[in-house]
C-alpha cells in the first residue's frame, strides 16, 4: 500500500509500504478514506535528522473498517469512523477520568509513537480499536467529513485549551496562534461563552476565519508590541484566559505578558522548550496558573459531534486544500510556506 | 519605638525607629500585641545584601488599634485585629474576587514591600485599614490568639495551596515541606477531605505535628529517592495535588515528579529561581497542572476562623517558641538552625 514517510526536515515521500494488517485480537484494520496534515507535523518537518527516518506520519482520520481483530466487539467491517491522535483502552482509571492521552494500557500510544503505523495512507492498523474509535453517523462521502475529521485533533486540541483555561460565560480571552488549533479555540471559546476572544495572528485570511469562528478583536504585533496591544483592549490588565496554541517560547512569553492576574494560560501547541519562566518575575507574583497538554480528544468527540451534524459549527473550514496522498509532500511544504492552513487528504 | 531591622543576611538587630503614626485618612495605628518570624524571612536572612539593609522585618501581626485616620469607618479604638501580610483596599475588582494579593488600589502592597513598616515592631501604621483589618472577637490575651495570628499567612497560605489544587473528598494529596505553611497545608487537606495525605519532611518533630493535623504517610527522603518512594505508596502514579511549601528548585523537581497525569502543582513557596522546567518532559505530556502564588489570606479569614474560635482546629500549634521583641534576633538564628519551628514574637 501507499504511504508518506518522512526521511528528514523539509523531506516527505510517498511510497509502497507492507500492507498494514491485524496483529493482536484487539486490533481493527480500517481503510483511511480522510485524513490530512497536522500543524505539530511542521514540527518534525523543520526539525528531524536523517537518523530519526524514514518515519510513518498522520495521525488524524477518518475510515471505513475492513477487518476486527476476534476480540473487537463494538465495531464490524463497514463501519465508518474516526480516530483520535492517540491509542486508549478506554477503560483504565485515567481514560475513565477523561484523559485518554494518558491511558496506562501498555499499547496506548500517540500515532506519532507508532513506528509502522501512519493516518497518511491507504490503511491502518488501529490497536485497541473499541476503545481508540468512535462510529460516525454518516456516509464516508459526506459533506460533513471536513468537520468531522477535526475531532481526530484540531477540534478537540481546541476545545480542551478553552475547557482547561474554564472558560466561562463573560470571560475573556487571548488566543496566540491562527493555525487550526487556534482557531477552533477561538470557537470553543465562543461556544463556552467567552465575552471577548481577542486573536493573535498575522494571516489575515485566517484570522478572518477567526473573526467568523467568534474572535472580537486581532491582534497582529508579537512580542512586547502585541502585549501593549492586548492590555490596550482589556483595560491594561490582560485576559481570563489565554490558550497558546504554537509552542515556541515566544508564544509563551506573549502568553503570561497578556495574562490578567489569577488567570490561566492553557497550553496545547506542543512545547518546542523544556524550561520556562514561572517564577515570581511571570506567573508566580499574580497566581498565574499554567494548564494543558495533549488533548484527550477521545474525550470530547460525543460532546463535539451534535453540533457537527446539526450544521451549529463547522469547524472543518479550516480545511483550504484537499489532496490525494501522492500530494502529501505538496501539502507539508504548502503548509509550512503559509500557503495553505490545513491540508486534507483524500486517499 | 523598637523593631526588628535586618542589616544584611545572618544580622537582624532590634533598634529605635521613629514612632509609627497616622499618615493618610485612610490609615490605622496598631499597638502590636502577637507577631512572628516567617519562613519566608529566611530567604533574605540567607541571601540580603547590605546595599538592601537595614529593612524593617515582619508581616504577620495581631494588635489593638489605637488611632485611626478621618475615614476609617469599620474600625475604632481599643479593637483587636489580626492583618493579613498583604495590604489591599477589599473593594477593587481582584479584591472582589478573592485576589486581594493582586489589588489594584496604588497604596496596595505586601507589607515586606513598605519600607517604614514592619510587624515584628512595637506598633505600626496600617494604610487601607478598612480593607486590611479584619476584627477578632477575643481579648489580647485569649489562648486563641497563637491560631489566629496564622490566619495572617501560614495557614492562609497553606489553605490557599490546598484550595487552587482543588484538593477534595478522595483525593490523595503530597505536601512538600514540614515548615509551618507545609504543616497547615497538610490541615488544610485534611479538612478539605484528603484520603491520603503524604507530607515529605526530614524533621521528625515537626512531622509528627503533620501526622496530627493529618498526613497519613511521611517520606524523609528527598530528591529522586524520596520521589520512588511517594510513587512506591501510590501504585506507581503519584497524587493528584501536591503542595509545594517550600520555594527551591529541589522542591519543584520533587513536585513533578510525584504528581499524577492530569493532576495539579500547587506553589505556595516563593520561587528562588525563575526558569524551571515545564515542557514536555515535565508538566506537558501528562496534561500536569501549575497554581499558586502570593495567598490571598485576607479572603480565607472569615472562612477559617470559626473552626479556630470553637476549637476544632489548632493551626497555633506550629508556634514552637516565644520570645519578646529583643529576641527577635535569636528568634530568627533558631529557626534557620531548625531549633525552632516557628517563632512567636509578644512585644
Amino acid at each position: 500500500m501507499r504511504a508518506a514517510l518522512m526521511y528528514q526536515a523539509g523531506d516527505v515521500r510517498v511510497e509502497d509500504v507492507p500492507d498494514s494488517r491485524i496483529k493482536h485480537p484487539t486490533d481493527a484494520l480500517v481503510r483511511i478514506t480522510a485524513s490530512c496534515v497536522c500543524g505539530s507535523d511542521l514540527h518534525p518537518y523543520h526539525q528531524m535528522t536523517a537518523e530519526n527516518g524514514p518515519a510513518r506520519m498522520g495521525h488524524e482520520l477518518i475510515g471505513i473498517v475492513e477487518d476486527t481483530g476476534s476480540e473487537v466487539s463494538t465495531l464490524k467491517k463497514g463501519d465508518l469512523v474516526v480516530s483520535p491522535f492517540a491509542v486508549s483502552d478506554n477503560v483504565c482509571e485515567f481514560c475513565r477520568e477523561s484523559l485518554q492521552t494518558s491511558c496506562s494500557h501498555h499499547e496506548a500510544n500517540f500515532w506519532d509513537g507508532i513506528v509502522d503505523e501512519g493516518g497518511q495512507a491507504e490503511a491502518i492498523r488501529v490497536p485497541l480499536a473499541d476503545g481508540t474509535l468512535v462510529k460516525l453517523p454518516v456516509a464516508p462521502d459526506s459533506a460533513l467529513i471536513p468537520s468531522l475529521l477535526t475531532l481526530a485533533d484540531v477540534y478537540g486540541t481546541g476545545y480542551h485549551a478553552a475547557k482547561l483555561a474554564g472558560v466561562k460565560p463573560g470571560y475573556s480571552v487571548t488566543v496566540i496562534g491562527d493555525g487550526a488549533v487556534g482557531l477552533l479555540g477561538v470557537l470553543s471559546a465562543k461556544r463556552l461563552g467567552a465575552e471577548r476572544i481577542v486573536l493573535m495572528g498575522r494571516h489575515q485570511d485566517r484570522t478572518d476565519l477567526g473573526r467568523e469562528f467568534g474572535a472580537t478583536d486581532v491582534v497582529a504585533e508579537r512580542g512586547e508590541e502585541g502585549i501593549a496591544k492586548v492590555r490596550e483592549l482589556t483595560g491594561g490588565h490582560g485576559t481570563h484566559a489565554v490558550l497558546e496554541a504554537v509552542g515556541h517560547m515566544p508564544a509563551y512569553e506573549q502568553a503570561f505578558g497578556v495574562v490578567r492576574p489569577g488567570g490561566v494560560i492553557s497550553r496545547v501547541g506542543v512545547p518546542q522548550y523544556e524550561d520556562a519562566p514561572i517564577g515570581f518575575g511571570s506567573l508566580f507574583r499574580h497566581n498565574i496558573r499554567l494548564a494543558g497538554g495533549p488533548a484527550p480528544v477521545r474525550a470530547y468527540i460525543d460532546e463535539l459531534m451534535p453540533a457537527i451534524l446539526d450544521g451549529t459549527v463547522n469547524p472543518g473550514k479550516v480545511f483550504d486544500a484537499t489532496t490525494d496522498l501522492e500530494g502529501v509532500p505538496t501539502g507539508y511544504r504548502d503548509m509550512d510556506e503559509r500557503k495553505s492552513l490545513k491540508v486534507l487528504v483524500r486517499p
